[in-house]
C-alpha cells in the first residue's frame, strides 16, 4: 500500500494548538518516569493553552519563538488500577500536577484491547463455555474476542479496570468473518490483573450455529464485477489550499487543524475573509473550536448483559487513538495532504499513525445558477469543498468523519457509518424481534443508536454570543382576521436560551427547528438581525433508553439535542473526563455542570453549544456482512452574517449577461471544464 | 457554449413510455387542427399506456414493432379561454377525445410568460403607476415583469386566464439584476385578451428605491479569485452505463427514463439484478414509476396581494416545460449523456430543448470499509453513483433535480434550490419582520416554503404492496421491570396504513419516523420480515398556511407528509389536472380522491404513495443577489429486500484478508486509484 510519511505533521510545534510532537511525548514520559517509575501510560496529549494565553499569542504575532507554555496532559496507571491525572510543563520539563483520582477508570487503549483475546483463549472457564457451545479445546484458536469496556456493572463497580469480551468464532479458517458466528457467553476481564474474573452465561443457551461462513473480503479477483470503469480525478495545477504548519488556508477560510487521541480532529480559530465586511474586520471570527466530543451507542436488547452494550466511543476508547492509517487512492481520491498522529504507548514509547488525517478538495456540483427566462442570459458557477477527514475503527464499526468547508461559508460535518454490525447468537427458530433482526441465519443484530455530541465553541464576530432557538410557526391570527386575511402568514419565532438551566432543548421537525448562534452586539446592516451561524440538524433522534435508566444516567448529554454552557476551560467532555465504569450517579459532565450553575447566564457571553445528533439503527440483512456506508450530516450556515452571497468571487463556469446575449457575445467562459466529454459508449 | 445535439433522444419511440417524438407531436397537431382549426396548443404529451398494456408488452418481448397504441394527451385553448382536454390516437391518427372543460385554466406556458412584459410596458395604467413610483415614461424599457399565474383571486374567478405581473426595475442598464429594485404594484393580465385588466396598488406606497444596482454576473474577468485550481474528472474507458433507447442500465440497475412537460423526469420499471435472489426472480421489481408530481411554494406575507404568491410550479408552469438546456462542463462534469426534450408550441410547432436531461456517473466516497483491529486486515471499497438530472427555471428560482442511484440499492432524490429570491419593495426605515427579511437595502424577501410532492408507484416484488409507518420507541415496560430491568429496551413499532382514509400521516422526528413500502407476500428468508423499500425523509416541514386558508384548500396534498391511494391510472397530479385558478373549493386531487373512497383498502394491493417534503426558507442577505445552492434529499433504501449487502460484487480499492496479512501478501489491490497523488503544493 502507498503509505506516505509526511514529515511536516510530526514536526516541532509552531502553533500553541499543535499536537505534542514525538519529542514532546518522549520528554513527557521522561519527566513522569523520573518521579514515578512504576506507572504505565494511558494518555499523553496537549493541554491546550487557555483562551487568554492563545489570544495573547495570536495578538503578539511572535510566532513559534514565543509559544505559550507547552503542557502535556497525562493519564497514568499505577499498580492496583490506580489512576493519576498529571501535567508536565514541557517548557521547564517539570511535573506540575500529579493527582491520584479515586473511583474512576481511564479509557481503554488499543493495547488494552489487543491483550485480551490471547489470555481468554487460554482461560479454563472460557474453554469450558466454548465446549458447552460446541467448540473443542483444540479449536480455541478459532475463538475471537472483541473486548469492550464493561460500561458499568453494579456487581463489579469502578475500582478495578474491567473489560467485557464479546465472543465470536471463525469455523473454517482465519479469513471468515467472526461476526457471523457469535457465541452466547461473555467473560469479564480484569485489565490490571490480566485475567478473566467472571463469565456471564445466559439462562437460554445458544450453541454455536451451523450457518455457513461469510465475510466482507471473500471474493476472488474473478468474482468482482468488471463493468465499473475508472473515474479519475486530476488536479494538474495542484491543490487550492495551503498549509503553514497546521494552519490551513483555502479560498476565504483559515483555521488550525489539531488532533488528539480522544476527539480526533479539532478545528480552531476558524475565520472567513469577508471582502464586504461590515464589522471592520476582514478575517471574521466564526468558531473558536469545533470537535466531536463524545458518542454514545446504546443497544436496545433488555436481556442482561446486553444492557452493558452502550459504548462511549470517544470517552471510553478515543476516536483519535483508534484512527486508521489512510491509504492513497482508497479512502479519498485526487490530490491528498496527509497529517500523521503521534501518541504514547503503555510503556512510554511513541506510536505514530501515518496518514491519520486527510485533507483534500472535491468538486461539489452547482454552487449557484440563474437563467433569466426573458433572454436566456445566465450564470452557472461550480462549487467545491475542502474536506478534513479521519476514519476510526471501534471494534466492529467504522466511523468516517468529514469536516467539509464550502465556498459559501457553510461548514458541514458529515459522518459515514460503515463496518460490521455488532451481533449476537440466535437459536434456530428463535425470533429476534422486537429488539433485533436476524440478519443472517443464527445471527441477531440488536437495535441500537449512534448519538454524537458536537462541542461548538463559537466566536461569531467575537466571544460574546447567544443561542436563539428558531421555530417556523404560522401566525397566531386566525384565517380571515385583519392580520391574516388569507391565512398564509408565517414567521420565525426566536426564543433566547438565556441561562444554562433553561438551555436544554429538543429537536422539533414540525417547526423545522434550528438554532442560531448569534452575536447580539453585531447587527447585519441590511437585515438588522444579529450576525449568526445557524445549526441545521435533521437527524436528531431522542435517546431511546428511558429516563432513570443506566444509559440515561451515564450519558446525560444525550438527553437533549442542545445544551448551552458558559465557557469553562476544562469542560471538554460531556460525559466526564474519565468515562469507563462511571455509574451515572451522579451524571457526569453536562448535567453536573448545569446543575451546579443553573442560573448562570449564557446570553451575550462566552458560551459553548453542545449538540447531540445521530441515528437509530434497526438492522436488516442488507447491513451484513458489511454495512454500506450510511451518511449523516449537520450544517453550520451563515445567516445574517454576510451582507451578500459570500461566494460571488468564484469564477463562473459560464456567464452571459443580458448585454452579452443582446450583442451576441459569448460571455465569460473561463470556468468551463473543457475536459468534460460526451459519454463515449455510444 | 458546447451544445451537443443527441439524435437518439428525439428518435421514434421504441418503448411504450418513450416521450412523443417530434413527428408524433406534429402528427397530433395535424389531427387536432383537421377538426379544430382555431385552437392554440397548451400541451401535447404522451398519455402513458395502462399498466395492463405495459405489462403485456413487456411480457410479449415483441419490441417496438408491437407497441401499445400511442396516445397523445392534448390540452388546447379556444377563443374566450375555452379549455379542451383531448386524446389523439397516433396509431390511427384519430381524435378520440375532445372535451370542453368548464371552470378550469390550464398551465401557463413559457410563451405565455414571454408575452406579458412587452404589453405591460405599453399599458397606460402601468405607466402611470411607474410614474407614481418615480419612473418616467421614457424609462419604461427598464421596467420588467415576472408573470405568475394569478393563483386564485376571488374577484376574478376561474373563467378567464389570468396572470399577475410581479414588477421590477433595472436602474442603470440591461445587466442589472431587476430583483434588487422591486416595484410595489401588481398588474393583472388577461392572457386571452392580452391586456392589463386591473392593477393592485397597496395602501402604503413604496416608491422605487435608491439602492445601488447589483447582480449575479457582474464581475469583470479580473475580479474573480484565481486560487481555485482545476479539478478534472476523466473516464478514460468511457462510462459504466448503457442506454438502449431510453432504457438505462448501470451496475445492477435497469429502468426507463421518461420526460414530460409537467413532471420533468419520469423513471419507470425500476429493477435491480439480485444475484442472491430469494424470490426466484433475478431482475427484481422495485418501483413501477417515480416522478415529482407537484411543488407548492407558499409565501408568508399576509398583506394582499402577496397571499396570491403560492406557485404550484409543476401544475401551473411545468417542470419539464421550464427545463434548462444543459451545457457540457458547466452543469455536470465528466462523461455526460444528454437527452433532448420535445414539446409543442402555442401554434403547433415543435420546440426542442437540447440536453434537457443529463445522465452521468460520479465517485461517491467510501462504499464500505472495515479493518479488523487484531491484524489490520482490511477492505475498503469505493462507491459511485449514477445521476439522472434536469434543471428548471421558475421565474426567479432554479430547481436542480437529481435522481441518484447507488450501488447498494439506494435511490436518492436530491433537489438543489438556487437562483434568486422573490423580492418586494421596502420603504427606507420600514421593518421587513416578521414576514420577511431585508436582504439588500430596500429589498424585502418574504418567508416561503418549497413543498415537493413525490409520487411513488411502488412494485416491491410485485404490485401488491402495503405501507407501514415505522416509529422508534422505547419499550413500554418501566425501568427496573422484569421486561426492561436496565431501561434500555427499544424497538421499531410498525403501524399499517390500511385504508386511504386512514393513510394520511405526518413526520415525527422524535421517533425517527420512516415508512416501509413493503410486500407482505414476500418475506426475507433471514429476517422473516416483508421485503421493503424504506422512505427516509428528514426535511418535512408542515404546511405553514393555516387550516382553511386559501393555500391549504388549493394545495391539499401538502397537508400531510404521506397519503396512500389505491392505484388509479388517471391519478397523477395531487393538486388536480388543471391547477391555475382553482379555488380549492373543493380541494382537488388527493383530498378529493381520498374523500371519495375513504374506506378503500390500500393494504396488499396496487398502491401509490404520495410524499410531501421540502423546506421553509427565511431569507437572509447571504441569499442575495443569487442563492448558493441549498440541497435537500430523500432516500429510498432497501430494507429486508436483499439477503445480504447487495454491493459485495463491487471490486474493492484494496482488500487484505487475515491470511494475506499473516503470510505477507499484499492482497487485492486492483481498485486502488493509481492516479491519486500527494498534494503538490508542498
Amino acid at each position: 500500500m502507498a503509505c506516505c510519511i509526511n514529515k511536516a505533521s510530526s514536526a516541532a510545534a509552531v502553533h500553541p494548538l499543535d499536537p505534542l510532537s514525538p519529542e514532546e511525548i518522549a520528554a513527557t514520559v521522561l519527566v513522569v518516569r523520573a518521579q514515578h517509575s512504576n506507572v504505565v501510560f494511558n494518555a499523553v496529549t496537549l493541554k491546550e493553552p487557555s483562551k487568554v494565553e492563545l489570544k495573547a499569542w495570536l495578538a503578539s504575532k511572535q510566532g513559534p519563538t514565543a509559544l505559550p507554555r507547552r503542557i502535556a496532559d497525562v493519564v497514568a496507571i499505577g499498580q492496583g488500577s490506580k489512576v493519576y491525572d498529571a501535567h508536565v510543563d514541557l517548557t521547564e520539563n517539570k511535573l506540575i500536577k500529579w493527582e491520584l483520582v479515586d473511583g474512576v477508570q481511564p479509557m481503554i487503549t488499543p493495547e488494552d484491547l489487543q491483550i485480551v483475546e490471547g489470555i481468554i483463549r487460554r482461560d479454563e472457564g472460557v474453554i469450558e463455555e466454548c465446549r458447552i457451545s460446541g467448540i473443542p479445546r483444540e479449536d480455541m484458536h478459532k475463538v475471537f474476542a472483541d473486548p469492550w469496556t464493561i460500561g458499568f456493572d453494579e456487581r463489579f463497580g469502578s475500582s478495578i479496570r474491567l473489560q467485557q469480551a464479546l465472543m465470536y468464532y471463525r469455523p473454517d479458517g482465519s479469513d471468515d468473518c467472526q461476526y457471523a458466528h457469535p457465541l452466547d457467553f461473555c467473560p469479564i476481564f480484569d485489565s490490571d490483573a490480566l485475567k478473566v474474573i467472571h463469565i456471564d452465561v445466559p439462562k437460554t443457551r445458544r450453541p454455536l450455529g451451523k450457518q455457513a461462513p461469510t465475510n466482507y473480503h471473500g471474493k476472488k479477483h474473478g468474482e468482482y464485477r468488471t463493468d465499473l470503469k475508472p473515474i479519475q480525478i486530476y488536479q494538474p495545477n495542484g491543490v487550492s489550499f495551503s498549509l503553514e504548519g497546521r494552519i490551513l488556508s483555502w479560498a476565504n477560510w483559515k483555521f488550525h487543524v489539531g488532533f488528539n487521541y480522544r476527539e480526533g480532529i479539532v478545528l480552531s480559530n476558524i475565520t472567513f475573509n469577508d471582502k464586504n465586511t461590515h464589522t471592520g474586520v476582514r478575517d471574521r471570527s466564526i468558531f473558536s473550536r469545533l470537535a466531536l466530543a463524545e458518542m454514545l451507542v446504546p443497544y436496545g436488547n433488555p436481556e442482561a448483559p446486553h444492557h452493558r452494550k452502550h459504548a462511549f466511543d470517544f470517552g471510553e476508547y478515543g476516536a483519535g487513538a483508534m484512527s486508521n492509517s489512510l491509504t492513497l487512492g482508497c479512502d479519498c481520491k485526487g490530490s491528498i495532504q496527509y497529517l500523521d498522529f503521534d501518541c504514547v504507548t503503555k510503556h512510554g514509547a511513541v506510536r505514530t499513525v501515518k496518514n491519520a488525517v486527510c485533507i483534500h478538495e472535491e468538486d461539489a456540483g452547482i454552487l449557484f445558477k440563474h437563467t433569466d427566462f426573458r433572454d436566456d442570459s445566465s450564470t452557472v458557477t461550480r462549487a467545491r469543498k475542502l474536506i478534513v477527514s479521519h476514519i476510526f475503527t471501534a471494534a466492529n464499526y467504522e466511523y468516517c468523519v468529514y469536516w467539509i468547508f464550502y465556498l459559501d461559508g457553510t461548514i458541514q460535518l458529515e459522518i459515514k457509518l460503515t463496518g460490521i454490525l455488532n451481533t449476537y447468537s440466535l437459536n434456530p427458530g428463535e425470533d429476534a424481534a422486537p429488539w433485533g433482526t436476524e440478519v443472517y441465519p443464527g445471527v441477531n443484530a440488536h437495535n441500537h443508536q449512534h448519538l454524537f455530541c458536537l462541542r461548538i465553541d463559537p466566536s461569531i464576530d467575537g466571544d460574546n454570543n447567544t443561542v436563539m432557538q428558531v421555530d417556523a410557526l404560522p401566525s397566531e391570527e386566525p384565517v380571515g382576521s385583519a392580520g391574516n386575511p388569507y391565512g398564509n402568514a408565517f414567521y420565525a419565532k426566536k426564543t433566547k436560551l438565556a441561562t444554562m438551566g433553561s438551555s436544554m432543548c429538543d429537536y422539533n421537525a414540525d417547526t423545522s427547528r434550528t438554532w442560531d448562534i448569534a452575536n447580539p452586539n453585531c447587527l447585519n446592516p441590511y437585515s438588522k438581525k444579529p450576525t449568526s451561524y445557524k445549526l441545521v440538524s435533521r437527524e436528531v433522534p431522542r435517546l431511546m433508553p428511558k429516563e432513570g435508566s443506566l444509559v440515561w444516567k451515564r450519558g446525560g448529554f444525550a438527553r437533549h439535542a442542545i445544551h448551552v454552557t458558559k465557557y469553562k476551560e476544562d469542560q471538554l467532555f460531556p460525559a466526564g473526563r474519565h468515562v469507563p465504569q462511571t455509574s451515572g450517579e451522579p451524571s457526569l459532565g453536562l448535567p453536573e455542570w448545569i446543575a451546579a450553575n443553573p442560573h448562570e447566564s449564557v446570553d451575550n457571553t462566552d458560551i459553548v453549544v453542545w449538540h447531540t445528533f445521530g441515528l437509530t439503527h434497526f438492522p436488516s440483512p442488507e447491513d451484513f456482512p458489511v454495512m454500506p456506508a450510511e451518511p449523516m450530516s449537520i450544517l453550520l450556515r451563515p445567516r445574517n452574517f454576510f451582507t451578500e452571497n459570500p461566494c460571488m468571487d468564484v469564477p463562473p463556469s459560464h456567464s452571459a449577461t443580458p448585454s452579452d446575449v443582446r450583442t451576441g457575445n459569448i460571455g465569460y467562459t473561463g470556468g468551463i471544464d473543457v475536459n468534460s466529454k460526451l459519454a463515449s459508449h455510444l
